[in-house]
């Protein structure tokens, strides 16, 4: 049997939605370590793996992919059959889903991927100062996105109807980061949004990539 | 028979990345111009269509899509049978397209948009002056995202394989309109690169979005 591979480290945020996926399809994994401090990931053999020298990488047999969000699509894809069902086969459902990763991607990780940086990796992991002006610009936009968040969760549980899917899932690793930062109280102040946060962050797939992390 | 409309205007790169998909695929759509000087896009009943407040939005009779990505791959699903193929089934094969649609959303569209802003935009409708350090900065990324494009186009003719697929199809809007700027020296430097952007601009699909722009 193929042992499927992710290269990276666990606290990043594009590993961790990896993490996530393998863990709703129920598919073990081997995880492999990249030494970023070293700056393994700007040579080779890592560079062969990824040209762009970014973690993680994925590895299924010969098939070698980098980017997280084809990766889970693959995942999904290649195992649709396999536990949460994460897409559909019906294109105007999908395109759906589509839509609402495409706006993870677009609307919603610049912005909270950059106040996870400000507020959390800045003092934690690289001994560097919020730029407090920053911070404030980044929660002004926030502010727009999740009025819209709120409204559509208001009317379906989940972002692309009534089903947990990818569309939900790639939003995991920055609502989970966030949490222990003052952008919570921007989340409780959308209850829809809240409780969506409270239900996705809740899945086991989700607490198993913690207890990796640990 | 449903008419499928593509609500913006047409010199927008999202817009003419729609356009160049159905017109790969020979679908007759319906133009809806909207007035962004006039914030259209930001009143009813454009938000009801996107609450986001952007243009492309797309319509297929009840369903309703914004995201430009989200949109062709709608459209390369829901038409697979028609026109240029694009996408494919076989989910190691469309693994690599989506890693490719990745990279042109994370690695390309991020510098070339700021570009095709500092270069054209500004000067050309917004009557702004360019801002030359931030394109010297864009410039010096841009060239180690067109080194791996090089490395890759010179393993195969298109960015997924031997096929013209959507990964391909979404670089046209932007390499459009570098070509009327510095940047086109830099994408000759680069031959296979430049040999694929030839091949992907020469395109009857492309030609005819160029058409309704005159
Ligand atoms: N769009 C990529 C982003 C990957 C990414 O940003 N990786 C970071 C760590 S979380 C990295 O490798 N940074 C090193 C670098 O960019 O040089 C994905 O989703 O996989
Ligand atoms: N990610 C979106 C981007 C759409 C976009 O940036 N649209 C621009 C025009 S090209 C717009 O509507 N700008 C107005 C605004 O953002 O307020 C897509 O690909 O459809």
């Amino acid at each position: 049997m193929v042992i499927l591979k992710v290269h990276g480290y666990i606290q990043s945020s594009a590993v961790m939605r990896i993490a996530a996926c393998l863990n709703e399809k129920g598919l073990e994994f081997e995880f492999v370590p990249v030494d970023m401090m070293a700056g393994e990931h700007k040579k080779e053999p890592f560079l062969s793996l990824n040209p762009f020298g970014q973690i993680p990488v994925f590895e299924d047999g010969d098939l070698k992919l980098f980017e997280s969000r084809a990766i889970t699509r693959y995942i999904a894809h290649e195992h649709a059959n396999k536990g949460t069902k994460l897409i559909t086969d019906i294109p105007k459902e999908m395109a759906i889903i589509s839509m609402w990763m495409e706006v993870e991607t677009h609307q919603f990780d610049p912005l909270v991927s950059k106040l996870t940086y400000e507020l959390i990796f800045k003092s934690k992991f690289l001994g560097l100062v919020t730029d407090e002006a920053a911070v404030k610009e980044l929660k002004t936009k926030l502010a727009k996105v999740l009025d819209v968040y709120e409204a559509r969760l208001s009317q379906s549980k989940y972002l692309a109807g009534d089903e947990f899917t990818l569309a939900d899932l790639h939003h995991l690793p920055n609502l989970h980061y966030l949490m222990n930062t003052p952008i919570k109280e921007m989340f409780m102040s959308h209850p829809h949004f809240w409780a969506w946060c409270a239900d996705i962050l809740a899945r086991p797939s989700w607490s198993n990539v913690i207890k990796m992390q640990n």
